[in-house]
């Protein structure tokens, strides 16, 4: 029989914020999977480093970061193979994902070569959305609000636009594209509801009205827009 | 000193998606409090119930369902201040949350009464929209796609111009809207593109393409749609 590959979420950054299954799981894996971005160190991996049993083997996916598409998928279409042949051997593979799996992650490039061919799960983790609010101190939807959720790179009109309609905003992925979302949301006059928040839940976390927010943000930064009820009422 | 207010996410329902510190909080807690609806029993007692230290003193949040806003937001002030009570004697009061308590959860209420005067934590928790997602087999957003969260309650009117603007979309709060949203989808001719889930993650979860759902859905119910990209691509 083949094993299972589980795609597992680690949430935020803090490894208090791992629930209890993506603990269980890991602890007991005896292949684990991760990616790389560009030779860097495996975020995925040092939310789990305490976790990780010594002796697991460990399958790094040495993501390139280009423009074109073409060298990462590449780069899966190895990865899913390299598993692939772990799981025909009747061993779970257990991929290590930053937040959760399915919400901005990776794994869905990985769920979509090997899901036909193999038992896949996905274990959900908590979200860098949900934890920018909780260290921000802002509820980010409540009753019947509705809540957008945008990536920064957005071309500017678009941007504009989708705040413009919206009630609750989650600007996700700020980076280099903090100074065009921080001129969108001056010129629509909500820069005092906006909060930048910079690696959340991790020690080096940054939390600043959106006024403050430095001149450089790391691709780790959100901003955060509720323009929601008084949660008096 | 005061104590602390800790408002702990505990995820969408199985007790293995709470995360460690949750686990930790709970299980080192002399005072919890949660709500329970309209009398009945507390769903988010349910997730922790075997975690709650015996001697734990429980505050239960006993809140009307009425449509009119009053009589919740008195049951709030009730329960606000008999945490305060407590916290002014030095010990934490850990709230317990179902999902996470800043995504459409009634911990804002405390926040609102209580964060002002009290040291207040919020612990992020697993939403139920990445844990449909997981479920679903169904990645939620990549690259720069846009997800919209919308509550099923709203009109006809604005989830037809919500779902036209969106990409991937998630529907809360199902219950009693189903047929008006499936109405809507169909009108869209998404239906083919749209997945039904009801109490996700627990043992009588529902997944289902929508064309099957079946035609009364609880209030823990979702529907998930998106138009999202190839993910080779």
């Amino acid at each position: 029989m083949n094993g299972t590959l589980y795609g597992v979420g680690l949430g935020p950054g803090d490894p208090e914020l791992m629930t209890l299954k993506a603990h269980r799981l890991i602890s007991g894996a005896q292949v684990i999977a991760y990616p790389a971005l560009a030779g860097a160190k495996s975020c995925a991996r040092a939310i789990a480093a305490d976790v990780i049993p010594a002796e697991a083997r460990e399958i790094v996916m040495d993501v390139p970061m280009t423009v074109e598409r073409g060298p990462a998928q590449a780069a899966y279409d190895v990865a899913a193979a390299e598993i692939a042949d772990v799981l025909e051997t009747g061993t779970d593979v257990i991929c290590l994902c930053e937040g959760d799996p399915f919400f901005y992650g990776s794994f869905m490039y990985l769920f979509a070569r090997l899901s036909q061919r193999f038992q896949v799960e996905v274990i959900p983790g908590v979200t860098s959305i949900t934890t920018c609010a909780a260290r921000a101190g802002l509820p980010l939807a409540a009753r019947n609000e509705r809540l957008t959720v945008l990536p920064g790179p957005l071309p500017r009109d678009e941007l504009t636009a989708r705040i413009k309609g919206a009630e609750s905003v989650a600007i996700m992925k700020v980076g280099r594209h903090l100074a065009k979302i921080r001129d969108v949301i001056a010129e629509l006059g909500y820069t005092e509801k906006a909060v930048y928040v910079e690696r959340a839940s991790l020690p080096e976390e940054v939390v600043l009205p959106l006024s403050e927010a430095p001149d450089k943000a790391p691709y780790f930064s959100m901003i955060l827009l509720t323009k929601g009820a008084d949660p008096w009422l």
